[in-house]
């Protein structure tokens, strides 16, 4: 059993404000509400026959005030799906808090250690006594979380299994874009068995890839961005004291740039990659190479051979002649053994690989997943710059084209803003999304992901709603075959956060305008305390 | 120049409190104090001729009230020396503001970069304007800082020709144990040489080996080791939600382990690694690897494969075999090149080196500092014992005496504590000593090391005076020389915090009583915003 901290003991004191639509939850009734999408969405024709049901339903539900009416008590269980944001605890206190208020017979069930504990029936009863130490805390250790995927038919039928057990009228999925996914399809699959439980979605990414004109963030995001700008915040400021440093800072969020896009935003270190931009401008890692080695030497001309680059966990999927490398690798590396591979990369693949540091090709030879893939995420992209940097380096250096001194530290900064304690914003966010979750059971509402909008202003002011998830499905290949995925949602270059850093990253590059945003204060003065990243 | 964040912004405002004591400057006459140690420090025999007027004075001062009396205008110059501490700042803001309350006219310079910005007579002058953006804030970096030393003749005298130059009646020297034995050295110097310069010591590591009776603890200890917690706690919580990680986590803290042992006993991890004691027990390598494994095994017996072991910077140096692989190493690299150096290793080094991980050989053999000795900073100790523990693994799994599954992943936290904003303790304990600092230097005292005392108690009551640097003092052997230095104080293992640690720890192992002390809060309960953790 974890214990409490002083600060744990004082978060637990902590009421969030709910919104003022959700002060009385009794008077809220169901009605069909509009998106905040610019054209009404709904499920693409070839994904019709999958989701029959769901697709048939209202593209986005909210709720508005009239009489007040006992609810039915309800039987729920709610699962977390995949790595932890904070806030997760929240969605669970404020579901059983709502579920309470609307009938206090209703029964809360934890599914333990995420979708298999649903599959294997193993749960937590959910009550005062077991949620006493979890009010606003991070982690999802309550329960915990875990990475199965329910979709096969036999897992399907062992859901069902599960829900006929315990009776349940609804399940609330806690995940991203692949949990939500799975979501809608074990909510068609229950309506096609004539099951009653419902499944509903909350979105929760610390990487922000979960979001669109209905969903303005998912959860957690907030507060990992805030702690890793803490992190990259206070080595700034030892760079600038020490001016002996590069410091490489890699940062957690996948294959999206947002985390990275957000932090740089609110700490303003030298160069920062965005996957996306790379992407669009099809960048070869010799290219990055060269640009930071630019921006070095021309440091270095002003004496200066310190500095910051911050680069997203995902960057090298985003590089396309890596990712070319990277498909040869998992198709010959079935066949051929790593000694040989050479031979048989294309010319264009065996380029990218001939540039990279031993350290990097012996990761994409050796290291690879259970299904014989190169692991991209076990690749340590900082260090591999590192590599490329010092190389490129010595060679200016041959040629007296630069003159400074170039010592380098790696960083990750990954699992300290996953498990973070929830900033006041996720502690609140998530406490209404709970609250949301619990009026599309009670409302017996199947496939939609709650949405809680409006997120800009004041907590009081907060909109209630949610969409439909079948209507944010594509269709994609995935191992070959054709299925329905929620698209995760990349930096829009053309959007205004982006805009913003291009504005100003020039003055970034040799201006040292560093800034530290410090711990995440729960206490204190409101604009301290409450403004999510994304105002900033 | 670096910009101001909210948080930034925010704590300008903020006012540190004074010890009573501090209230009234004009009215502090110096007089002799009483030392805390047990017996009245003096300057070692050996030591007295190096010493010759240290040696002679008071070994602690302090300073009582009596008539106020107006200070004459005096100029100080102020420098950061090696590693950033948290509270740097508020010495110099404490520091400036007491000089100007003594005399308005008196002048602050800081010298730029560490003590090179003494010998080459760089400065900034310090006044309201230059430091108003400085107040309460992280980092070194309105002055910098760095590691030159001061301690050949040349250098002395490249010393006196700026303090005259600058006309100063006093440096004061912020450092940790060899800085402080350089400004002992240097205020012996100036002495010896009628300079009318004084030189005084303030005490600073986050280390927290630089303490004795009388130093309770150096600044920025306090901010550090709260700032690790917070990242220990976060992927404490992510361990025991996601259950499949063992986190490797080396903290910051060169020889001593005060660092991990404070954090350990806030945060409560599975395992924790203190130098001393591996030391003390003689362990060597293959034990150290044994005791995890054996606590991986029982624990996954209990279904659990996940958990963190924290590992001090230092401890390979506490390694008694390691050591002393380390040291054959740096004889032999001088002579023999790397593949030969096997051959010559005598038979105890040879089999330390042997069970070595590949990684860490090619760190010994490769990665030599410019004086062509071995870097033990550089070595990935956290990568070392993960791969070591999974090589054992993986014969106790052929044995059939391990079933687990074992999957790690490193952390260094490092940076990310050095530079971080003060604790509201930091803050205070700071802002006094850089008062008892312009004290020391008022009244033309030399060669004497800052006090603030009773740190446990209320700020009001703190007490102040001052410790003969020369009374801390002791000969060793470096370079082959001996050489007068402060040593290191590493943690007691009779001590009441290690004894505290003894007492627990073991229920830790299995018991997961993971705590997340969360990011350090300026504001709100002043439980939570005041106590230093060496109270907790």
């Amino acid at each position: 059993m974890p214990q409490l901290s002083l600060l744990q003991k004082e978060r637990l004191k902590y009421q969030p404000q709910l919104p003022n639509l959700l002060q009385d939850l009794a008077k809220l009734n169901v009605t069909a509400g509009t998106s905040q999408e610019k054209q009404t969405p709904t499920t693409l024709p070839e994904l019709r026959e999958t989701f029959s049901y769901l697709s048939k339903q209202d593209p986005f539900i909210t709720f508005e005030i009239s009489t007040a009416r006992k609810g039915a008590p309800k039987k729920v269980g709610v699962v977390f799906s995949g790595g932890q944001a904070a806030g997760g605890h929240n969605v669970i206190t404020g579901l059983y808090d709502a579920l309470q208020k609307l009938n206090p017979q209703s029964i809360l069930y934890g599914f333990l250690d995420g979708p298999k504990g649903i599959l294997n029936n193993k749960t937590l009863l959910l009550n005062e006594a077991s949620l006493a130490n979890y009010r606003n805390q991070g982690g999802f250790d309550l329960i915990g979380s875990g990475r199965t995927k329910i979709e096969t038919p036999e897992q399907f039928a062992a859901a069902e299994v599960t829900a006929k057990a315990l009776d349940l009228d609804g399940i609330v999925v806690v995940g991203g874009d692949d949990s939500n996914t799975n979501a809608a399809l074990l909510a068609e699959f229950f309506k096609s068995r004539d099951c009653k439980t419902v499944v509903v979605g909350v979105p929760k990414t610390i990487d922000g890839d979960l979001s669109n004109a209905d969903i303005e963030v998912s959860f957690g995001f907030d507060s990992a961005a805030k702690t890793y700008s803490e992190m990259i915040g206070n080595i700034l400021s030892d760079a600038l004291s020490a001016k002996k440093y590069y410091h490489f800072v890699k940062m957690m969020g996948r294959s999206a740039s947002h985390l990275t896009l957000e932090s740089a935003l609110r700490t303003q270190p030298n160069m920062v990659l965005i996957g996306e931009e790379i992407a669009e401008k099809q960048l070869t890692l010799e290219q990055l190479t060269d640009q930071m080695c630019d921006l070095i030497c021309r440091r270095a001309e002003q004496g200066k051979d310190y500095g910051m680059i911050v680069i997203p966990e995902g960057v090298i999927e985003f590089i396309p002649e890596f990712r070319l490398l990277i498909d040869e690798l998992n198709t010959l590396l079935a066949t051929v053994s790593a000694d040989q591979v050479q031979d048989k990369l294309s010319p264009k693949a065996l380029k990218c690989f001939k540039v990279l540091p031993d350290l990097t090709k012996r990761q994409l030879l050796m290291d690879r997943d259970p299904h014989g893939n190169v692991q991209v995420s076990q690749i340590e992209t900082e260090r591999l710059f590192i590599e490329m940097v010092q190389k490129e380096l010595k060679e200016r250096s041959k040629a007296k084209k630069y003159n400074g001194k170039f010592s380098a530290q790696p960083h990750f900064l990954g699992y300290e803003g996953r498990a973070c304690m929830p900033s006041n914003f996720d502690a609140q966010y998530c406490y209404a999304l709970g609250h949301v979750t619990a009026l599309l059971v009670q409302n017996g509402l199947t496939g939609y992901i709650c949405c809680v909008q409006g997120l800009s202003g004041l907590v009081g002011n907060w909109k209630i709603g949610a969409r439909n998830i079948a209507t944010m499905m594509t269709l994609e290949m995935r191992h070959g075959k054709q299925k329905p995925v929620i698209r995760k949602t990349l930096v829009n270059l053309k959007g205004e956060r982006f805009q913003k850093f291009v504005r100003v990253r020039e003055d970034w590059g040799l201006g040292d305008l560093y800034m530290s945003p410090g711990p995440i204060q729960f206490f204190g003065p409101e604009e301290l305390t409450e403004a999510p990243v994304f105002l900033s």
